[in-house]
């Protein structure tokens, strides 16, 4: 069996709007997203928390899909994930795993919050531009993705499902 | 404190030679990141493992930096990542998050790999032609990054270093 702090993880697409996240959960997620590796330590990730009833919060609250705002504004916490794509602007890239290691940096906060009792689902359904006119990231900043954080209020999908083992390691070498 | 599977993780420098990968453990990190959370269920993931005795192992080795082949080829398991970054040739993208999600899932893969008692050194210092055209990998698929599995033999670096959180919070908005 895998660690059950990976094993039982799964995204809720309910959350207890009871369920807050107080700072000490919030500056520990942080914590173990920023230590998580990175090549040659270049660390190209960067987040924008917002809690309910913060002025973040209601930034980012108008630029969610109907379809993300219906379960994520219960959440205790939305986190707005950013990657340092370019060096400046567009052009020179700031590290060719500018994405992957904002995704490991993503994941070990995914950790924590379970070790935390959280549960976190990530998505994309927002809307990208508004958001970016909203946030306006600098130079070589670029929004990712968003994940909602909290307690959650329902159980994993009985439907979920995943790719074998044995497809892992073999569909990338059929011809 | 963050969760020691977190908070004890570093990247050896030196592997114990000694320090073998089994088939069992192998099959837990194979399937730790299999249930890595993906953008839609895409799990753009693939992963040729390679332990020293191998076919793929003997693959492998040539390609490695003169930097890299030091310290890797002393670790129970080496193991290339590959990404789905298109459909089919290059032009359409798989999905926008094929690198953020291959990073999480050797994210989940490295978590593992901790509550194993086995320590995960990410790199790039290889030569990705020269293994693109060993191990061929078939349309859409690319390889970006190794991982080397095994016992540490050393400790972490005195000088490991983060950005702190309140920088990863507020250089993204930096004008």
């Amino acid at each position: 069996m895998i660690h059950p702090l990976l094993g039982t993880r799964f995204s809720p697409t309910k959350f207890d709007p009871a369920g807050r996240v107080d700072d000490q959960a919030l500056e520990l997620l942080l914590e173990a997203a920023r230590w998580a590796p990175s090549a040659g330590n270049s660390q190209p990730w960067g987040f924008l928390a917002a809690r309910p009833g913060e002025p973040a919060h209601d930034q980012v609250a108008p630029h969610l899909a109907r379809s993300s705002a219906r379960w994520a504004l219960d959440a205790g916490l939305l986190v707005v994930t950013l990657t340092r794509r370019w060096v400046d602007e567009p052009g020179i890239a700031y590290s060719e795993f500018a994405d992957y290691d904002l995704g490991q940096a993503v994941a070990h906060l995914t950790v924590q919050a379970q070790a935390l009792d959280l549960a976190v689902h990530q998505f994309r359904a927002f809307d990208l531009d508004g958001l970016t006119a909203e946030l306006r990231p600098g130079p070589g900043w670029e929004i990712v993705s968003m994940l909602a954080v909290g307690r959650a209020a329902d159980g994993p999908s009985l439907a979920r499902e995943r790719r074998s083992v044995a497809d892992l390691t073999t569909a990338p070498f059929l011809p």
